[in-house]
């Protein structure tokens, strides 16, 4: 079953909001409805909101070609709409932005269309690729750290970091994978539990601030993350959280790789500070379960992302080519790897 | 209204499981009573810890008197029963063993109260003795970061790092707290956000994993927090989370300030690695407020505290004196406070 796709004229998505209770698909017909899902995290993971984008798109101009409307403002309105819903995610906006260009092409909406599938096929693609990649990279790891949710539910088919925790673990066979629950939406608990439940892959989730004792104390041999969006300084924004895994990858000598398609890599963005960050709802902080819990009268501050500088960062993967961040002494990266360069052009990988 | 106490013959705590929707206090008449409140953390924080532990060997002295049975037995299983509640809080053991020392000087079941409520007393001394010298060690901090409780609740009056903090917006009013939600059990969002609501200190509640992003960002100029146990050579245990805000302030290079009684201090523990560490149920990290969130057949691991090492502490505050920790940029500390010095014997303060 795959994450997002395209099938009757529509989008179908599963519903990460009610997983892992219930597995439930949802179709959407219109832009607003997928907004609308996007903003709650029912799709959500860097690669499938680059799908999510093109798809979108795609969406708009169907239903402009069916009721006889002119495209261009269709499809402009569908992208300030798309782009709007998460702005800390470059991808959603790249996906969005590659159907601009082919529209400016001159596509008509079956050609739209047509691009948006071959971004959700290509997102397949660039997993296996930076699975084969990172796991190399990682090779010999008996135990490793995530963070959120870059796995099958964060792409179409096979996500970022839980895709090079799944080919580690086929090379030879993994003895843990911590999963920090990544409050407040409990990704890691929820979803990447799940999906590591499902790839028979031996799971224990901590709270996310248990994740640096842990680390100090020798616990993990690496910790590896998605990433949200990568600046062209090599500054990383994931999920809230990843900096402090970061720091503590670094206090305790281990590695702290980023698994992130290209798309990722926003060259237009010179370093982490320029990254926009989404501030969500405090509610999200101050309620559990819909029940409040904090102390009547408080506030919250609810930032959902980080900036971990790149001087942190062991390697980014991507499908490509790994870019070398800091040297590690615990991680000495094989000879033939290619060595930091700028940010290249963006792939179409999605 | 104090955090714990002796009224009518009995121990009275406030029951903190129950905060912040309903203020009750527990009448406690037996010791495997309080063991249980001890444990399911209704009473909980390094001083009242203490408080609890020589108060129930009073309790426990008062039943064998009563009774008219011979108070050494009775103390020897109360002393068991209380240290095993929660083996990593060393003031715990601390104030139980005031008790079995003033036993053996020949105490009566009387006196043992009596000694048990001179510690109760020091207590409040003891807070008001720290928070004096860490307002003047944190002075012209106008933003602060404080994780768990360790206020009013977690002693008899006042606590530690936050009778810290209490202190500093008495002299100048601060800006802004944040108190990190403290994951599994909340305590900073619950007890800490209310704490400060009742002392009318501004407070943003936030995830654990937003501290590492805030702290880098130079959203606070301190870290101010309790601790559980100290060893000889300064390293520190304190809820899970600590040292992840320790490594991103030494990270932004704000000051991290531990402000603990001296009877934290645990002589006869060398260093963090000799501390035992409290693993407590995965349930609480595998369920919110009653239902389980993880992902079916996942486990979880879930230690209590976590160890910061000595080098990552800025100054360690008791009420009887400032221990210099790692030099640090931020905060060029008065030339007349005492130096780095072994950690001395302990005082009656409780």
């Amino acid at each position: 079953m795959r994450t997002i796709d395209w099938v009757d004229g529509r989008i179908r998505i599963i519903d990460q909001t009610r997983l892992p209770a219930e597995l439930c698909t949802i179709d959407i017909a219109e832009v607003p409805e997928l907004v609308r899902h996007i903003r709650s995290l029912a799709v959500r993971g860097a690669m499938a909101l680059g799908v999510a984008g093109a798809l979108g798109m795609a969406l708009a101009a169907a239903r402009a070609a069916e009721a006889g409307a002119d495209l261009d403002p269709a499809l402009a309105a569908a992208a300030d709409e798309l782009i709007g819903a998460r702005p800390t995610a470059v991808n959603l906006g790249w996906g969005v932005r590659e159907l601009l260009l082919a529209r400016a092409a001159g596509a008509d909406a079956e050609q739209l269309l047509g691009r948006a599938l071959a971004i959700r096929d290509a997102d397949i693609a660039v997993s296996r690729a930076l699975s084969e990649r990172g796991a190399q990279l990682l090779a010999g790891s008996r135990t490793v750290l995530t963070h959120c949710n870059a796995g099958a539910l964060a792409g179409v088919e096979a996500g970022s970091a839980l895709a090079v925790i799944a080919r580690l673990h086929a090379d030879q066979p993994l003895e843990l994978v911590y999963s920090c629950e990544t409050r407040p939406l409990l990704q890691g608990s929820r979803l990447t539990a799940w999906e590591l439940g499902r790839l028979g892959i031996p799971c224990r989730v901590i709270v996310d601030s248990a994740a640096a004792g842990l680390v100090a104390g020798g616990g993990v041999d690496a910790v590896v993350v998605g990433a949200d969006r990568i600046a062209a300084n090599g500054d990383v924004a994931n999920k809230v959280g990843t900096l402090g895994h970061a720091l503590a990858a670094r206090h305790a000598g281990i590695p702290f790789v980023v698994a992130a398609p290209e798309a990722t890599i926003d060259s237009a963005t010179e370093a982490g500070r320029d990254i926009p960050i989404e501030i969500r709802s405090e509610d999200e902080v101050l309620t559990l379960a819909g029940q409040r819990v904090a102390a009547p009268g408080s506030s919250g501050w609810n930032p959902a992302f980080d900036v971990t500088p790149a001087e942190l960062v062991t390697a980014i993967v991507t499908e490509a080519r790994v870019i070398r961040g800091r040297p590690d002494r615990a991680l000495p990266l094989p000879a033939d790897l290619s060595q930091l360069t700028p940010a290249g052009p963006r792939t179409t990988a999605g």
